[in-house]
């Protein structure tokens, strides 16, 4: 493998590339980044057995292409020289005894490479028929689920977010089971039916690569591994096995108490009403509800206390008196972001749901705390 | 003490008060802000013993004066909840039983107060002829010096920095006794002759206060402390006791080699090998002068090796191999930042001075590897 790049595009494509790279270091291929320069251009790989990733840039945007070939070589490193590299052209050529030649004007890096063949097969198929999808969608749907889903590694179910394909639509879920978050996506026409648990954490590395919102990205579906192609990227993730909850019944159809309140007024006084919430995990606050008014309150004896008055703008229902977190009831917040919220309760132990009122599209659950 | 203020001014005033507080926790009352709201106006105050800020907010600027009076919160708790209320009047009210009530059109918090007579009285005494420099002269003084200091508290000496005032002029000294970085400027007729060491640490929290480059800040000196007054703040450091090492016999009049090399060559040079240095604290680079060339090398075995070269602008001396720190040269020459850097040699052992050309004012020195 011999040939000459500019500096700034082969560094495009290593910020790529890179985000596929194993922080671990257990095994160290995975660790490294795979080059196969071929004569249609080159192509970078990174895996860490979890997700993977496939980089290509055409030859037209190579300078000039010597002599093709496959070179493994340590991620981390390439990626910080090429970037402390001056913007001008690098040659890059493999020499005998698996030494990598890093050359400009007056810089010389030399470094060792690994057998190119110990580095995994990614298995990059594609399908005839795959989902297709805008990446701003995409995105949305997985930044306003992606919060909702556990990090405890007892339950690896809910560590993923469920995908669950039909009717031309994806509805992607998490929860944590004391949370939930569902977002729908319509779909143009598809056949494509299907249940799966792709990984949290590989999705949220999917969507660092999502730049261009308005191109659309292309979902093939396998049984144990999802493949997204999109800017000449090939994205691998391979899938949670199991049984995602069934969660639609934990929504109910109607409600005792439905509330439409200011987003900024209620966003607001939560945020600061969790300032004087206890320090675990919870950060309990109390909400009652009073005739067309909402006190938020909450205390830490030593401190101090607060108390934060809300103007409702319409209710259907009785009045209320109900403990949340305020941590669970934010991150729902920020989900939604729109200028009006519902808040629809089943009395102070049923989840509490809360929605846009003009997107019916997503939905936030959280389970309120019982104080007594 | 009763006054209504506009949120964002009074947050301005939090901003500098907070650099104050303590992070250690270990005294309460030295977590706290201390209000003194006299005819003349507000005063917020926060130490942490070693250093101290009071703030001054001028009458004019408070809406309303409704009673006078001094009051002792936890800085973080009145910092984060200003922080977090809206962009309108608050009352901040002292209330019967030790309380501070802080309201807002739909907010109430209602804080616990310390005894105002348990804040430690922060003596800050002024001088009749204080040693008068601008704000942007102090910062860079600082800058410039602060990184060559010990973090080591086991020679606390050499965690500060020296302040030696002579004959006009201020001359800064940090080292760590592996390298020392000097600044000198030169200030308007002053009687005053002093030799000080200030806790590296404060000054930097000073400098974090600074703001205005073009205002001049007072420096007044006592037996065990210095108070900045600047922009309605003033500002107390304790001194560091002790006799700071006598430094100026370790930079010779002359020198076996000096050579004058493009700042960008070498900074970019020395950050790129520093890459491929061994992971130890120092990163050891080799530097290799022959004829008008420098060669930079470094290498890790298991990973790879770099060679960088530079041609020389000027020199005066032998050729000459030595190695050094690529972090302490990196330090020493993001302080220069000039077009040109100088740098003189005694031989492999004996220390390199770096400095700009084109300025005398700035001096810094490290000392060599032994490789062998």
């Amino acid at each position: 493998m011999n040939f000459i790049i500019k500096q700034n595009i082969l560094m495009e494509q290593l910020n790529n590339a890179i985000k596929g790279v194993s922080n671990k270091n257990l095994i160290p291929i995975l660790n490294c980044i795979k080059f196969e320069l071929t004569k249609d251009g080159l192509y970078l790989l990174s895996t860490d057995n979890e997700m993977a990733i496939r980089t290509f840039l055409p030859k037209e945007k190579i300078e000039e292409i010597i002599s093709l070939g496959e070179v493994v070589v340590s991620g981390r490193y390439i990626y910080e020289i090429v970037k402390k590299l001056p913007n001008e052209v690098i040659t890059i050529e493999e020499v005998a005894g698996s030494k990598l030649f890093i050359t400009t004007t007056n810089t010389e890096f030399n470094l060792n490479c690994n057998n190119a063949n110990d580095f995994p097969n990614l298995e990059l198929e594609t399908k005839e028929n795959p989902i297709v999808i805008t990446e701003a969608d995409f995105k949305a749907m997985v930044n306003q689920t992606s919060f909702a889903s556990s990090l405890q590694e007892s339950r690896p179910i809910l560590t993923g977010i469920n995908f669950l394909i039909r009717n031309s639509s994806i509805e992607c879920t998490a929860t944590d089971s004391y949370r939930l978050s569902k977002r729908k996506i319509d779909l143009k026409s598809t056949e494509e039916e299907n249940n799966l648990i792709i990984p949290n954490r590989t999705l949220v590395e999917l969507t660092k690569l999502l730049v261009e919102d308005e191109n659309e990205m292309e979902m093939h579906i396998f049984t144990n591994k999802v493949i997204f192609r999109f800017d000449n990227i090939e994205f691998l993730t391979r899938l949670i096995s199991g049984t995602f909850p069934d969660t639609e019944k934990l929504i109910p159809e109607s409600f005792e108490l439905e509330l439409k309140v200011s987003y900024r007024d209620i966003f607001g006084a939560i945020d600061r009403a969790s300032l004087l919430s206890s320090g675990d995990d919870k950060n309990t606050l109390l909400f009652e509800l009073k005739n067309d008014v909402i006190k938020i309150s909450s205390n830490i004896p030593e401190i101090g206390m607060v108390e934060e008055k809300i103007k409702v703008v319409d209710k259907k229902g009785d009045d209320l008196t109900i403990s949340f977190s305020s941590k669970f009831m934010t991150d729902a917040l920020r989900a939604i972001n729109s200028e009006f919220v519902v808040l629809k309760f089943n009395g102070d132990i049923k989840p509490i749901i809360i929605v846009d009122p003009n997107n019916t599209l997503l939905t936030e659950l959280i389970v309120p705390i019982r104080t007594y």
